[in-house]
């Protein structure tokens, strides 16, 4: 079977988690397979780059900020390459633009547009093992490289698979697969055997940091099978699929939250139509994701209260573009609240069942918690609050639903899915 | 003027220094010239990298080591356009590729084949920086990342100059200039205001650890005006140039050592014809550089010993090849010797003054230094001797050809050449 695995920056590390990687590679091989690797910046790498640029400028060109980046893959790539040829693999390493990951010029989150990836299966023709650095491509011109964002890495690993027609893509990372909620908070939380491709999306998105939301969605897109699995052990991790008919007995699946966002209000706009049109073209023009939206209408009809939710990252310059349209439409002010997070409970059973966000509000209420915004979707229900009730809300949510001290996924703990056919 | 600066690695080798950098480029910008900037990887990174594959394994997959080492030098590339831009200078990073210089596919020590500089010359015309990673090219197919050997952003630097017809090429570096001899060993030492390109092209293969080699020959070659000077203060530097009548009056302009080599010897190989043929065309297509060859011919004259110095790194690939031939010729063995240094002295005025070589054996005598091996050149005379007299050697050297104490350029002092023309 042709796999594409993918190690996380904790797993490569150093030169002895590379060397285990290699160790982990050349398994795969010896059993039959032929692999593709990508891999992420050694750990701490990607950051220490971005604090020297941030030393240097306060908003850095990101042209320069995509070249800069990018390098932390190519090392990372060219030692796992290294340490495959040690074993007595033939191993090659291929950066973003060898790969032919040609993307749109949105430099430091840009956009796949192709993978050509011949190089790589000409290599992987030759019995070779393909090490491709993970993160980046070029632009479609083929002259400047480009980044894919945070987690860029997850996205090379599962569009390679979809381009390769892999059998599986697996995505080694520091845990063990995705959990009812994060371990570090809920000691009681179980490890998932499989999700589906849409509770993974929820999960991803809204803050379980296992897998990138862009690489769930590719995944989604192209049948990609995924499994999401520790390179620290051996257990067997979670798998995430196209639904089954077994997922829908499980009400919710998971409690997840997100502290990395903060709340943006336009405060006294005028009540006119296409005021939040403009607000929110501006926004999506500079690059920025807008994630919840709300807005209040005043009591006497003649002005509104906008407020939607961005990266934190992303907050200092929403709030720029946001005085702006402010200004210009005459509203009162924008005021802005990085002290809040966003906790969720997710479920493919909510699709067939009612009542989980009123279980879910009045489970806040009752540990006094105001929910600040509140947003839906067919399996999911998120609440913004105050940053500082973000445990106590996702452990009283995980108990409430009865995930603590059983297995939530009730027929897939017992008949997993065959791995690696 | 058109003015292409280089900053080693410790000319960049932290954020104070980069900036330091661009002030330096935004001043010659301010004056009134067009500036491409060439930088070396930031100083440790490159060893750093060295030492993370050896720590994988003894003789690293060359196309996977340029990879590795070619990104130290992108990091520095856009952290210094970062720090232009930040002082409102419009500047823009290139890579090898990006900056068209195409090599041959000698992976780790590839040379040059042409330089396109389109992207460079399109962003000067436009009146911006361009800020250029030194050391690195790619193939000609546009696939593979190269590497120009150690100190090849010198050579990136010169050749690019030469690309450009730019007026000028100022290496900085972390020394004012080149010296009669290492200060480290000789403080009597004085600056040289002017070499020319000959003696240069024999102080830096010597072991004047200033400039790199290639980068001479190839100025020498498209004449292009070099001048080497410290970005860590004001001093004017050394300008190394087409030689002048002023110069030939001195006698000696330097004093040179390399410790940087090993010596090897085959033992008691048939004196046949032919053997010398054998064993260096082997050892030249293994991509190692020879620097001296000695051969005697034994007492009865049916064997013969040749020695030769290659490069301390290459010392055990070079011997692996040579045992090989030693064998297939029936010699007797192979002897190495990583303990020796080659002393130099250098200077124009040999070409019309005779008796410097023998000076420098009675010197050498004098002080009890045995010598090993011999060669001379129009301008230089070398002598390989144990390493531990080095230092010895070099001052002594240093004080018997009048170096000590007074410039050695008589007129030049004076009449100094006119910078930024």
């Amino acid at each position: 079977m042709l796999i594409v695995q993918k190690y996380g920056g904790t797993s490569v590390g150093s030169l002895e988690r590379i060397q285990a990687v290699a160790g982990r590679v050349a398994a795969a091989v010896k059993a039959g397979n032929k692999v593709a690797v990508v891999v992420s910046a050694m750990s701490g790498e990607t950051d220490k780059l971005i604090k020297l640029a941030q030393n240097i400028c306060q908003r850095p060109d990101e042209r320069e900020m995509d070249l800069l980046l990018s390098s932390g893959e190519r090392v990372s790539a060219a030692l796992t390459a290294l340490a495959l040829q040690e074993r007595g693999i033939n191993a090659m390493s291929f950066t973003g633009r060898q790969t032919g990951i040609i993307t749109d010029t949105a430099h430091t989150r840009a956009k796949i547009e192709k993978i050509s990836g011949e190089r790589v299966k000409e290599a992987l023709r030759k019995g070779k093992v393909a090490v491709i650095a993970g993160f980046q491509g070029v632009t479609g011109d083929m002259e400047d490289v480009t980044t894919l964002g945070r987690g860029g890495s997850d996205l090379t690993a599962v569009a390679l698979a979809a381009a390769l027609k892999a059998g599986l893509c697996e995505i080694y990372t520091d845990v063990e697969g995705v959990y009812t909620a994060d371990p570090n908070i809920v000691p009681e939380a179980k490890k998932l055997d499989k999700v589906s491709y849409d509770e993974m999306l929820e999960l991803a998105s809204l803050g379980a940091k296992v897998l990138q939301t862009r690489s769930v969605e590719f995944a989604k897109k192209y049948n990609v099978p995924l499994v999401v699995l520790s390179s620290f052990t051996n257990a067997p991790g979670t798998y995430i699929v196209k639904e089954d008919p077994s997922m829908e007995k499980v009400l919710v699946s998971g409690v997840t939250y997100d502290k990395n966002q903060a709340k943006l209000t336009v405060l006294g706009a005028p009540d006119k139509p296409g005021i939040a049109a403009r607000l929110f073209s501006d926004i999506a023009n500079a690059g920025l994701v807008v994630d919840m939206i709300v807005q209040n209408v005043s009591s006497d009809n003649r002005e509104t209260d906008i407020s939607f939710t961005v990266p934190r990252t992303d907050s200092a310059k929403a709030r720029e573009i946001t005085e702006k349209i402010a200004k210009d439409l005459g509203a009162r002010g924008v005021s802005a609240n990085e002290g809040i997070s966003k906790v969720s409970v997710v479920g493919v059973g909510m699709r067939t069942h009612s009542g989980v966000a009123s279980k879910m509000f009045q489970v806040l209420a009752e540990h006094g918690i105001n929910i600040m915004m509140i947003s839906t979707s067919e399996i999911k229900v998120s609440c913004v609050i105050d940053a500082k009730y973000t445990e106590l809300a996702v452990r009283a949510l995980h108990q409430a639903f009865g995930l603590n001290g059983k297995s939530p996924v009730k027929k897939s703990t017992k008949k997993k899915p065959s791995p690696k056919k």
